[in-house]
């Protein structure tokens, strides 16, 4: 295995929101190099099929395998709860998703046992939250609520708005009403509503973000499976952006999250894979 | 061309919106057979590329053709706006969008020669409203306006919501302080928030919803090139609905447009096309 510890992590999300988690890596495995692939043709996946978002994901791993790498993070939290355990079946590559990380550390956090989980249709309805839950406590009481206007919001650029604190409200009125002490950002775009709910939700309420958590349990999974790089040459650029539509908001969307110029990023044909 | 008449429209969209312009066809040529897709795999269209939206058209004009249509109706204004021009070349049967016949009909209404136009960030970007607009009359003012939240919260079912109010103030306000009298809804989610948007404007501005003139322009073009249906046979249901896509979503929302049950819906690989 030693051969492929120089080999690029692949990440993969329905388009731009998984450059958090890209984000979280970079930061904590400084040494790791990065093949990100965002999915813009066919974003959103909150709002699709489970049988399409397989495929769809089927397709990006076909993809990163060509690219040679190492392991692959699912950094939807759609795809890791429709069909990260579908595809796992065919990989002989380490795959971990963002859902199992955020569930771990919620658990840790809760004291009350009660945990919200928000995300998209997808990921709510799926339950796969309070599954991964109930795996390790089956006495949590887990609440899940979609916010299908949370994604839009944030990629209109109205991070602390008063429509965003008013939509923001009615979304999480019900987890308030179930008291729930920790909450569970179940989708790649809610991290940058971090203020928003801190306010509307107070400093009693823990917030987990999975995106933190996918990174080191990567960097603990790397470790153990002796597959971490050891160091990345200094003049070399470790990072390689591809989608599948080249759209100027994600150029403009990326670089607002990322501290690295991505206008080198590549359209690939997805269609193809 | 005679033999072609009895075939059916051919009426496209990126998801479950075109039926608002199904809908009119369906109320104004009765006699028609409808076939629609739906490309709800890739749904919005409003956020990308022109490249990608014409690749997605020619996939769903191959396919709308392998059901031998006489005609073809792009419901959709992004596709209207960047595809239309491109895929009519290719094609030996009429295609019309909702752009044309939507800017004739705001050129009719205006007073003032002030016009807004309200749709995605792709139509708007396009300029295809003020283009079509001009040749017309190039003394009007055109004043776009791209409203991005507005189909997600139609989506949420938010259409007479506080929330869907005050986001609706914010985009129209620059609209009116440039005075316009006329407003095109210029995207097919649009018509759905028509009495929010009445009673910001006021009665004094037209509201002009290009669903119900497309359907004009094709009953005229259908009679000029005698290819209207003489009528169809009372015993047989005379539309058919495909998509890209099988989420719950699509038959609640075209159930609540369409005075029809949608529940046939067949799912088809666009990506083959």
């Amino acid at each position: 295995m030693s051969e492929n510890r120089e080999a690029p992590i692949g990440v993969f999300d329905s388009g731009v929101g998984g450059l958090t988690v890209a984000r979280e890596i970079m930061r904590n495995l400084p040494s790791e190099r990065i093949v990100y692939f965002g999915d813009t043709a066919r974003v959103p996946y909150g709002s699709k099929s489970r049988e399409s978002i397989i495929r769809f994901s089927r397709q990006i791993i076909h993809f990163l395998q060509e690219e040679h790498v190492k392991a692959i993070v699912v950094a939807c939290n759609t795809a890791s709860a429709y069909a990260l355990d579908e595809v796992q079946k065919d990989l002989d590559i380490p795959i971990i998703g963002v859902v199992k990380p955020g569930a771990k550390v919620a658990v840790k956090a809760t004291r009350n046992k009660r945990i919200g989980v928000i995300g998209t249709k997808g990921t709510i309805g799926s339950n796969i939250y309070a599954d991964y839950i109930h795996e390790i406590d089956p006495e949590i009481t887990v609440v899940g609520k979609a916010c299908p206007l949370f994604v839009p919001l944030v990629e209109e650029g109205w991070l602390k708005d008063p429509v965003t604190v008013e939509v923001a409200e009615r979304y999480l009125q019900e987890l308030q009403e179930q008291d729930v002490d920790t909450l569970v950002m179940g989708c790649t775009h809610y991290p940058l509503l971090r203020s928003v709910l801190r306010e509307l939700l107070g400093e009693k309420v823990t917030l987990v973000n999975p995106a933190y958590e996918t990174a080191q349990s990567l960097k603990q999974l790397l470790k153990e499976m002796n597959l971490d790089n050891p160091g990345i040459k200094e003049e070399e650029f470790p990072y390689r952006f591809y989608v599948s539509d080249l759209a100027d908001q994600f150029t403009a969307f990326a670089n607002s999250i990322l501290p690295y110029d991505v206008s080198m990023t590549k359209k690939i044909d997805i269609e193809k894979y």
